[in-house]
């Protein structure tokens, strides 16, 4: 039999986030290999009799090397009908490029199957439209990571109407508020940090670029979203709207800050 | 009965693409307003029972005011069940800014429901990962709207490793590339359109940003990734892959170029 590897976006962590195509996947699998990242819930839609291996790395702890990784999806994705499961969607900090790359070298078929990415969840949790067109008209997703010519993002580029997100951005929110106004972003600019977005333990704190320095930290995985679009007037809209929507199943065990 | 208000997200096209969250609403909706760009596979999603309403707009012809949508939206919202279905994300490009403030003014109760944006179809359909950490750290998701206070974005902030993603770049694509060379961009810096992704009448054409003034051009929906992601031999590899996995059914229809 002729093998594949699938790609699959495993979206922010709620299982009704995943893509019908990714269930489908899921449930038909002969092996899955997956990041950390994916949470329990989506892991229970792998059908049982899937080979499951985590190759992800957690607190710093690696499991196995992208060499190691790609040089298992080639090996699997010959014979097998594999998925490969990311958090988010596979092309966004996914680190697919390499995989993808390897599986066309290799002559191994393959194909991606996107994900809800976490800014697009976060975006939905705390319900703002990051390109709300009154105040935002472009979207720039970024991380803290140094360029690849090793040289410090450069901030300075954002303009008042970019949406700026900001992915992984670590425990050190005084170091991110801190590089954030080094790279020009106004004190007064509105933030949200969003922690585990669409799950059962997410939690929102609305902010500023400068306040974000002495919040509390929030838990991992979690996502900062920077701009006008994020502004006070909207959060406590949205504070009051979560906090009489209890009700709703989806939300139930939401804790909103 | 309490109504509620869901903004779904309809995803790019291939139904199999929609979340599960997406499909489970639809199937229990009892009025659904929708744009003209979600596609008619993912129209037959819809309850049959489901009252329907097309509010978006084609080739110009304006169905409804954004203020008549939001009315409606108010209104079904307050006792119905009310899906408002835009294609791909409603937070991103989907003007849903507007309508949220709408509803939260109103006291409506509603829920943002994720969905695959344009991007996100099209980097999976070119095979291409946005931010392959060897060329790119970085994405830009753009349009040439100018910018809230009428200035023509910023192009020039583009760093070389940022990956450029135009949202609805039109079909002058000699206006695009001028655009885009007139923002600083160099000539041979490789793009790719990606035209009606995901679906079956799916189209690809890789390019560079003079090159792309002479292409033919390429049906709406479509969507340009500018940036060293989209190189030419990952454009070989893919396209050497995408002829002879044509089995796939998933792709099976998928004219590419």
């Amino acid at each position: 039999m002729m093998g594949k590897v699938y790609l699959v976006g495993a979206g922010p962590g709620d299982p009704e986030l995943l893509t019908v195509k990714a269930v489908r996947l899921l449930s038909g699998a002969e092996v899955v290999l997956h990041d950390a990242l994916v949470s329990r819930e989506v892991l229970t839609m792998i059908s049982p009799a899937a080979e499951l291996i985590n190759v992800g790395k957690r607190a710093g702890h690696k499991l196995l090397t992208q060499d190691e990784i790609n040089a298992l999806l080639i090996s699997y994705g010959r014979t097998r009908a594999t998925v490969r499961l990311k958090g988010g969607d596979p092309t966004i900090f996914g680190r697919a490029g390499e995989e993808i790359e390897a599986l066309r070298k290799a002559g191994v078929a393959y194909e991606i199957v996107p994900g809800i990415s976490a800014a697009l969840g976060a975006a939905a949790a705390a319900g703002i439209s990051l390109t709300d067109r009154r105040v935002a008209s472009q979207i720039l997703l970024t991380t803290f990571s140094r360029g690849i010519d090793g040289s410090v993002m450069d901030w300075g580029c954002v303009t008042s109407t970019t949406t700026l997100v900001l992915y992984m951005p670590g425990a050190d929110y005084a170091e991110v508020s801190e590089r954030l106004l080094g790279g020009g972003l106004p004190a007064d600019l509105p933030c949200v940090i969003v922690s585990q977005a669409t799950s059962s333990q997410q939690q929102l704190r609305w902010s500023s670029v400068a306040r974000l320095a002495s919040e509390e930290r929030l838990p991992a995985p979690a996502l900062l979203i920077v701009g006008r679009v994020a502004s006070r007037d909207v959060a406590e809209l949205t504070e009051s709207f979560w906090s009489t929507n209890r009700k709703d199943p989806a939300f139930e065990q939401a804790s909103v800050i």
